[in-house]
């Protein structure tokens, strides 16, 4: 393998599988699709082909060649269908004819549900090294949405497969026409494809990636696992992510249960929003609008919460992160609200991501601001 | 160049553009864009780069590479962008990398409007040769509407290329998929993008294409030209194209001036219909129905003329050809019916492309025995 310092690399083991694929729920906000179907999938692809190295960012070469490896559609759809592996194989392959270079390692696009075990199954099949590093540190719903567009990187070429081995590869100079485009296919195959893009350079990964976020995913998930034994996850799981070099605003935001519920299908996405009613008997309401993700949270109509910061609602008592395909009327929740990673909080980030990327008109407020009443 | 008996082949003239284009649209039967928009491509293409060769399908050996070349969209947006022909030659380079080939020729896809012309264009400007052949002997708005199709032969990969010079390449073993996928990243590009798809080898040219289409064009527009001068065009070419081997049948169906217009870009098409009362005062009225295309036409409620046989719209005085989107209230008008190609009429190629594909609930029948009653 050219390009990687393999001295450093670490092996997964499978409970951490399982581990990371709870925390990537959790930092996923909803979206990113069910993090069950994306652990029998990884643990599937690391029994039959070997657990692929966990390597960092500062293990590239400048000029190492990185793949991103996911699944993109509506999460609604995502849990109706797996990938078969030969969807993953052809969507890296096909993007490595286009671009005219092997891939050095694979990493995630984006932390969250399936898509963070996607890259595992795509390092386990092709026998490379999985970066720790991602394009968001979060989930988000839309291609153009991550830290490489922010600072340049084209996400195209990009090459979309869907379940029947039908492929479309799309060139462009903007990620949003790329969105456009790799939408309006994945809608005509049926809202649930694998996608590989943003073909990266080693150098482009440690500067404009969101280092370290699979091995917080981890940690989030141990603690979670942990804390069941010992009592409390949800708090387990705060008090790890206030030890993290991007999570440490973390507050529970709502401890409620869910009144009513609008979702659907359309322009490609999961739409809508739940309301949820205080347990503690104070007549206090909340509200979560999503597009995929949680995009706002409004207290009694108050905003406490907004995108790019992470919105996740979480089983009350295990602690575990219900995806918005997985909301249901009656269930009892607790709403966590965790800052953004610096770079994802800039105003360029903004631009490309921030409350008005979703239509909504709010500017976007830093939640431990919020939380403290102060208009930073 | 291999793969081509050069000695057969023999040069296009500047006038021959002219009545190839005037003709195409009239077999174009109202689609294929505007053929002015073409005959200018062509003619700034033949002046910069040389008049391509036309050359025969048996000219081709059986393992010769041939590509086609199209503009495709609603013919409503067509006519408000032109080629730049840089977009063309990325539609047929990008083809050539991923089926890692070079092309030796380049062909029609169809014959009718600018489509007829767009393939000079494209074999100006890379310097091949231009097959006398197309995929159905008019024109059809759907991708998987040609005899190629009906025989088997993949629609991709396919490649589009927008006047940004964005791509999207296809891959699919459907060629109905392929036209869902086509059309959906068309949509997106806004509908007016160039294509080259179905790749073919020589013996598949040979052995199902619609030979000596481009010469019948010709044909057509030059006794059009000729008519003009000597006083009926419309007889004049009514009388070359019963000379022909595919159109021998060919009637007036109508005579009369446009009451009615129906026409909107939706699905990625230009739809709707024209109503027509007769010059004669006889009271007699026609629909005609399209999709891009005529598609059935209607006299007085009864079918005298149905998709696939070719139902063309011409004025009355001069005999040219109007295209779908160039129709309009009050213009006076002939309406021509015209027999496909028998390889357009067999079973297989009618379930393609019959009635029934277009949503219309009545079987195919002949024009010449709808003519004469017979219910063949």
């Amino acid at each position: 393998m050219s390009g990687i310092d393999r001295d450093r690399s670490r092996q997964l083991s499978v409970e951490d599988i399982d581990d990371l694929a709870a925390g990537a729920a959790f930092l996923g906000t909803g979206g990113g699709g069910d993090p069950y179907l994306g652990q029998l999938l990884a643990r599937n692809a690391v029994l039959e082909y070997g657990m692929p190295a966990l390597i960092e960012p500062e293990d590239l070469a400048d000029d190492a060649t990185v793949f991103t490896s996911a699944m993109l559609g509506a999460p609604t759809v995502l849990v109706e269908k797996a990938a078969s592996g030969d969807d993953i194989d052809l969507s890296i392959n096909r993007l490595a004819e286009v671009v005219g270079r092997r891939p050095d390692a694979i990493a995630p696009i984006e932390v969250g549900g399936i898509n963070s075990t996607i890259p595992i199954v795509a390092a386990a099949r092709l026998g490379l090294p999985l970066v720790n590093c991602d394009g968001m540190g979060r989930a988000f719903p839309e291609i153009q949405m991550v830290t490489y567009n922010v600072y340049g990187v084209p996400a195209t070429p990009a090459v979309i497969v869907d379940e029947h081995l039908e492929s479309v590869v799309v060139e462009t100079g903007s990620c949003k026409r790329a969105e456009e485009l790799v939408r309006a296919a994945a809608i005509v195959m049926g809202l649930s494809v694998m996608i590989s893009c943003y073909p990266l350079t080693g150098r482009q990964v440690k500067d404009y990636g969101v280092a370290d976020t699979l091995r917080i995913a981890l940690g989030i998930g141990r603690a979670l696992r942990e804390g069941r034994r010992d009592g409390d996850p949800v708090d387990a799981m705060m008090r790890f992510l206030r030890t993290t070099r991007y999570y440490r605003h973390c507050y529970p935001l709502f401890d409620g249960k869910i009144t009513d519920l609008r979702r659907e299908t359309a322009r490609g996405y999961t739409l809508g929003f739940c309301d949820l009613e205080a347990l503690d008997g104070s007549g206090s309401r909340m509200q979560v609008e999503f597009q995929n993700e949680n995009l706002v949270a409004r207290r009694d109509g108050r905003t406490v919460a907004i995108v790019p910061d992470l919105i996740s609602i979480v089983d009350r008592e295990t602690g575990a992160a219900i995806t918005t395909e997985n909301l249901h009327y009656g269930q009892r929740v607790k709403v966590i609200g965790t800052s953004a990673a610096p770079v994802m909080r800039t105003d360029a980030a903004l631009a490309v991501f921030g409350p008005g990327a979703f239509g909504i008109e709010e500017p976007f407020i830093p939640l431990e601001n919020l939380a403290t009443g102060e208009q930073a």
